[in-house]
């Protein structure tokens, strides 16, 4: 194999009830990565289309997330990387993660397969840890494992897959505002309140057995956040009202995607998600700000090869 | 029917990483109640053998309990309760629960079952109310319910049970000393490190999946409290020497059960944990206190009807 095409798929981090633990991976939505086999060794950029990002290997997350892998993997030849990006970053659907798991899956394809999917997360962390200041596997790991993720622990990478419910749909409004990640994470304060503490682990426990049995009612209950929703809701503008809209629509929940400001809902069914979709478009008809609507299954695979060659 | 005998197990609550939402409910170790009904309209305490506790109704969890059953469904008799009490009040392992349940319980057979398990949780808070200053379900909703259960909401009483992996077993270690529940939890903080939280509920996320997919390794690496436990521990003596006993004998995990001072430990297997029961009990043998240790399995059915008349 000489070189490698593969779909990058966003995905939403923190659902509600599961900060820097929960995640899942959205379908259609994506950029495309290819990576060739280079005789000259190292790792370049030479091509970024669609968005304005660094094409300094070592300024930009691709590039310091291949790095990382062949670090711990040295191999004779070199890659040279090619984004298509759809997935603006800063818009909290986890462009980072797109970004840092496309490219160490693709080179792990290219060298042979020596790391299984969960072993590539350790190496996309570096490129997380470039666009945030931290490195949290939230997002890297629905994107590299599908479906729903929970990391137990980040420090040791303990992740576990959660079954996905089928008839799930995602609806993601993109407010065009760019929100940093670390400056989203700089408003929380150190400390909160036991009793938010037991809330939160409350419903977490609940989601979880939730996505087990199926029953959207729970899951739907168990969509709250009174721990960090609070603090950032103020980044975003009319997040309370389009949150509250898409609940009204039939939502089973809504909340921030990630850091923000991307807003996301869970619907049962794809005919009610994407009444919830119009309506969140709906409830930012007055809003001075440029808005995208996104409709999305869970993505049960994460990553994808397109083409090889 | 007449009368009837229950029995009333004991059950622990906390289970390291799920601090007031979680709990599981224990087999041979619990208390007897026999509930006639009289002639005479409301609530007696006629006998309580076993512990020295109130007789008066008013200041006795089962009681209370009974009354808050019968102020919601009035009938034009009474009842006169006994308790046959083996689980010591303060030892942490649920033994208001157990007696506010079993009044609750078999008042609700003697007259005709107007309420189902779940339904009968909020009666019974009233008796957990009394003895312990502010009412918790952790400990109820395993003993009606059977299994492990999660209370995700203690203020809707929103409940749910969880699946038991049948090869699990619980060591539970008795240190006679009491503990009060009220000052177990007078010296916790009102707050948390936000970071705290996060480990708590990918813990707690992480053990409600192994539950589903029994993954006995996984329950292991998640029954960690990094939050409760580190306060409570020095109300207890030998604690952490004793929780490492039995992690070194083969234990899954092991805490404090309920507020204390019982620690409880799981393990995979009957042989195990009897191995696991073992090495705890040495481990005290230096401890100038009485202890208790107790085997069981997980018992799924939570409080059972003996005998009706």
């Amino acid at each position: 194999m000489e070189s490698i095409r593969v779909f990058c798929p966003a995905s939403v981090a923190n659902v509600s009830c599961g900060f820097d633990v929960l995640g899942f991976c959205l379908g259609p939505i994506g950029d495309e990565m290819v990576v060739h086999k280079s005789q000259q060794k190292g790792i370049r950029i030479t091509k970024i289309e669609g968005q304005n990002l660094p094409t300094d290997p070592l300024k930009n997350v691709a590039g310091v997330a291949a790095q990382a892998l062949i670090d711990e993997h040295p191999v004779s030849y070199g890659f040279d990387i090619e984004i298509y990006k759809n997935i603006k970053p800063g818009s909290g659907i986890g462009s980072s993660a797109a970004s840092a798991a496309g490219a160490v899956f693709a080179i792990n394809e290219l060298i042979g397969k020596p790391y299984n999917r969960h072993e590539l997360v350790q190496f996309a962390m570096a490129g997380e840890k470039l666009a945030s200041g931290s490195a949290h596997a939230d997002n890297l790991a629905p994107v590299l494992l599908g479906g729903f993720t929970l990391v137990r622990c980040n420090d040791t990478l303990d992740i576990i897959t959660l079954p996905s419910p089928k008839d799930l749909y995602a609806s993601l409004l993109h407010p065009k505002i760019e929100l940093k990640t670390a400056h989203a994470r700089a408003i929380l304060k150190e400390h909160i309140t036991l009793k938010q503490g037991i809330q939160q682990w409350g419903n977490l426990g609940a989601f979880v057995s939730a996505l087990y049995t199926e029953d959207y009612e729970l899951l739907s209950r168990a969509m709250v956040d009174k721990v960090i929703e609070p603090a950032r809701a103020m980044l975003i503008p009319e997040f309370e009202s389009i949150r509250e809209t898409a609940l009204k629509a039939g939502a089973l929940g809504s909340g921030i995607s990630g850091s923000g400001p991307s807003i996301y809902a869970l619907s049962k069914g794809k005919t009610q998600a994407q009444k919830v979709s119009q309506a969140m478009l709906n409830a930012t008809r007055n809003l001075a700000i440029d808005v995208d609507i996104h409709l999305s299954p869970i993505n049960q695979k994460g990553i994808t090869i397109l083409e090889t060659k």
